[in-house]
């Protein structure tokens, strides 16, 4: 990862640039939001000329370090007006690693009238090919498209409809091995950046995928067979995870009280067991066809979370059938059948949305009557209409925000102008504490305290109680940052956390492959500092601490069953701001 | 004025409360701004039930003060997520401080289902009345029903469809003497608080306009006759807004290439004298019918602004076409026909909508590509439907932001998420700086630098220059707050401001009905003190210098004819702050 691709979409060039010194040591997270607030006007519209979409993997992209294939796009966000960062795990993390791309920046904006086009990134160099022909094209039939017009050993970053339509729900697809379009980079409306740019797609022609050089490499192999070990032996990432997926949670949260149903008015829903990764498992199982359930987002994956949900005749309808998905399109809209959330997520996929943000903005259509609470053929009506562009589409599609200002409605979990993910934070506080505080907007993966909270991985801190959340979610906070840096798995968290060899192993693998002598310390300063560039720059953009808030009635509506509000003290809150101010 | 009434329409209680001290020499703007910062958690959802609606005659209010029939509502903005006042001439303005009433506070929110009401104020006291028979009524039919029920004696403030489905361009409408429902406190959606709150109309029925107590009455109204006469002999108000109306400035702004066309591409419109006031007063005087186009607001006023339009058969279409309306549905959209524009003005007067916001909207609309730039019947047709509420209405009835949120456009004028009036910032620059820099969203009342700048009222500042716009704004924003608060209208500015005698005789009139021993100085301190109460609410709002800003393309893209940016320093903008930052 040695250089850094500039792409002028104003101009329609492309140039490579030598990475600056001070880049050297951040890649993931750290890197696009560091590049965001050095070139991003951060007043600027998001729509605008003046925005940058920036992709990186993170520093151990490349390589053979288990469970280091995401990569991370940054921007500032349509939909929170703040700093944003998305990442996925996919095969194109790695593929841009060994292409050597420290980081990609797409800049300018093309006029309106202006077609399409793509980036196509081989080992050749890179360069933009028109892709007008792909305009309007949902994500399924353009990676088709795509393998039919470069071949099959391709993998494809892409936006759908949604992108094109500059909605601020769209994400950016991204390829899982198999070169299914299910990987997303779903949050915050990267892909109307993208689509603003006038990029329909990134293409990744090489055969390469552990390419990034390494200095000691045959340490460095050790310490990643070690870390294989320590992630797969963690009863989390090595069972809970590989058996069931993500969905695991439906039930686990179902009994914590804490799944929010019918829009955050309840924290049990009667149809969860349907919808849960046991459910999940036994119908993939079941109807046999494409796969078992337990499939992996990139190679190098060994916790191999992701699934593929077979329809009826055991054809693939979608990969992968997340939690926070089954929770969003399922017990946020008291839909309880798995295929209607699969096809639900499968139209997500192919216009190319974030399933929590849709999700969230349905329920808010249900709120507002557009349909009913739990009437699937209705949701997947209203997505048809997102797909088509009608106003009612726009709507929806532009996120839960979007729907709440259109039909007049306060219940709306928004954080920011994200939507809330899958825990109730009256009953899992320091989730809420997460969602508050994050630069993100509501955001699980930005402090996934739901890990102490319920699942008593690093500890216990009791999700009922104010005590202790706070700096359960700041500590969670940096890990997520750094581990967004340095291109891991969010799930490696479980194995770092109560594995005392876990956080060791990584450092080893950093110092090996960059010839450091790190210690864990340094790994969490990675994080500190890409929270205090964040923080700095949504600071720059207008925001204060009145907008590290929860929606008014998590502290003013009690949920059932524990009828418990969200009461940590917000002058608590707001001291966890002094220890991000000074950017260093 | 010696009670405030609490109307909480949560228990569907009303009690009157004595004045407290603090707030006895505040009015209109000043009182509604002190008492929406002391009572309104200022994060709180505008539609939810933690807001209040503010409603206050001005300190001269029901007086024979002439020109001081103006009255205030305030709350926290659905549309900017502000504090807001937004102020009508209005009968109802001398009813309400005749019937004692100093404010009224709305407060609460009724569940969902809950029926509308409406707050009946009599000689003999305040009542929350049924009113869903009245749901969903145009202000039109409305105050004929509301005449029917309760006898023609009456005066009433109300919200239409707009207001009740709580959209964000939502205003609330106010009856002029002849009781027709054209009076608007337009702008920043106080109609959608009113509508959320269910209260579909307030009725003051009282045979009283001119009751406040006046300490020394001789002496007042000498004052206030010397007033009439300062006003009816200065060139602006007593000629030329008197002559030809607030659209006498179509021709003007036009001449003076500060006339946003076609969604502020260009400064000049080819079709402005088509809607100008000349041709409207000459229409007006053709077709003869209901009144000359000379019409005044509210009693007391010599000013005589306002205009009756007549259609083709000499019927009333609306009352009044404004400059700002006929700009914001004509120029903006290139429609230069004034039968057209009275019609779409008649429709935003009966669904309660702000007509520079709808206008601005429809702008962004045609930007979009929903419809054409210059075409009338399809502006007809999305009003349309914005009354019945689909879900193309409610993206245009939420106002421009909302449209180019909906459709991705960058193009979008708005400050704060409140659309620019009828100046472009870039030919006529000190209202550039009001635009960004005022509490209230882009808006021209808060700080009128095109007196100065066009007008060369109150000296002359080179309008295409960036040097002393930001001190010329200061001044007229304290200057608007003052005059706000005393509840005179703004157009009593070019008298203040040209004939040395003016201000005296203001301070005078106050002086006689308070009491006092005031100066000049003090009337500006009620200014300053306004302001700071507002930003200070913003700043716990989450505001912060970075929104005071102007859209991008403002300090970009140069406007013909005169090829000038806006290009005020932000820096000397950011230091305007200072001097309201301390809040006393």
């Amino acid at each position: 990862m040695n250089k850094i691709l500039r792409v002028d979409v104003s101009k329609m060039e492309t140039r490579t640039e030598p990475v600056p010194e001070d880049y050297q040591l951040l890649g993931g997270r750290g890197l696009t939001s560091r590049i965001v607030l050095d070139e991003v006007e951060p007043t600027c519209h998001p729509l605008g000329e003046q925005n940058k979409l920036v992709v990186a993997p993170g520093l151990l992209g490349g390589t053979r370090c288990p469970n280091a294939g995401r990569f991370s796009f940054g921007a500032k966000s349509p939909l929170t007006g703040g700093i944003k960062e998305s990442n996925a795990g996919s095969s194109c993390a790695h593929k841009l690693a060994s292409l050597g791309y420290k980081a990609i920046i797409v800049e300018g904006r093309p006029d309106e009238d202006e077609d399409f086009h793509l980036l196509y990134l081989s080992d050749d160099g890179a360069e933009l090919q028109p892709a007008e022909e792909f305009a309007g094209m949902g994500a399924y039939e353009l990676n088709d498209r795509l393998r039919k017009k470069y071949g099959d050993q391709i993998y494809v970053s892409c936006i759908g409809p949604a992108g094109e339509m500059r909605m601020s729900a769209a994400g950016v697809s991204n390829n899982d091995p198999e070169g299914g379009p299910g990987r997303f980079a779903g949050r915050g409306g990267l892909g109307a950046v993208m689509g603003a740019k006038k990029l329909k797609a990134i293409v990744m022609d090489t055969r390469k995928v552990f390419e990034s050089p390494i200095k000691n490499r045959e340490a460095f192999q050790k310490a990643a067979k070690k870390f294989a070990g320590i992630l797969t032996s963690n009863k989390i990432s090595g069972e809970a995870l590989t058996n069931y997926g993500t969905d695991v949670l439906m039930n686990i949260l179902n009994e914590a009280g804490g799944l929010p149903t019918q829009n955050f008015r309840r924290g049990r829903f009667e149809g969860a067991p349907r919808i849960s990764g046991e459910a999940l498992a036994q119908i993939a199982m079941e109807r046999g066809g494409v796969g078992t359930p337990v499939h992996n987002c990139h190679p190098g994956c060994v916790i191999r979370c992701s699934n593929i949900y077979p329809d009826k005749d055991g054809n693939a309808l979608c990969s992968p059938i997340e939690y926070e998905t089954a929770w969003a399109l399922g017990a946020n809209c008291l839909i309880d059948d798995l295929d209607t959330i699969g096809l639900l997520n499968r139209m997500c996929n192919d216009y190319g949305l974030d399933t929590i943000e849709t999700g969230g903005a349905l329920g808010v259509a249900m709120e507002a009557g557009v349909i009913k609470f739990g009437d699937g053929k209705g949701a997947i009506h209203l997505l048809e209409e997102v797909g088509r562009g009608t106003p009612l589409g726009r709507i929806i599609g532009n996120g839960a925000d979007s729907v709440g200002k259109a039909y007049g409605i306060t219940r709306v979990a928004t954080v920011k102008g994200q939507h809330l993910p899958a825990y109730d934070p009256r009953a899992v506080k320091g989730i809420g504490v997460t969602y508050a505080m994050t630069t993100m907007g509501a955001d699980h993966t930005a402090g996934y305290s739901v890990a102490s909270n319920i699942l008593k991985s690093g500890g216990f801190v009791d999700p009922l109680k104010p005590e202790g959340q706070v700096d359960l979610s700041a500590k969670l906070q940096i890990a997520a940052a750094a581990i967004d840096t340095l291109g891991l798995c969010i799930f490696t968290s479980f194995a770092l956390s109560d594995n005392p060899e876990g956080f060791p192993t990584v450092v080893d693998m950093m110092n090996n492959m960059y010839g450091l002598s790190w210690t864990a310390e340094d790994i969490l300063e990675l994080g500190r500092e890409a929270l205090r560039v964040e923080k700095e720059f949504n600071r720059r953009a207008g925001f204060t601490p009145a907008h590290d808030r929860l929606p008014e009635f998590f502290r003013t509506e009690p949920l059932p069953p524990h009828n418990t509000v969200f009461d940590v003290p917000v002058e608590e809150m707001d001291r966890m701001n002094e220890q991000f101010n000074m950017l260093q």
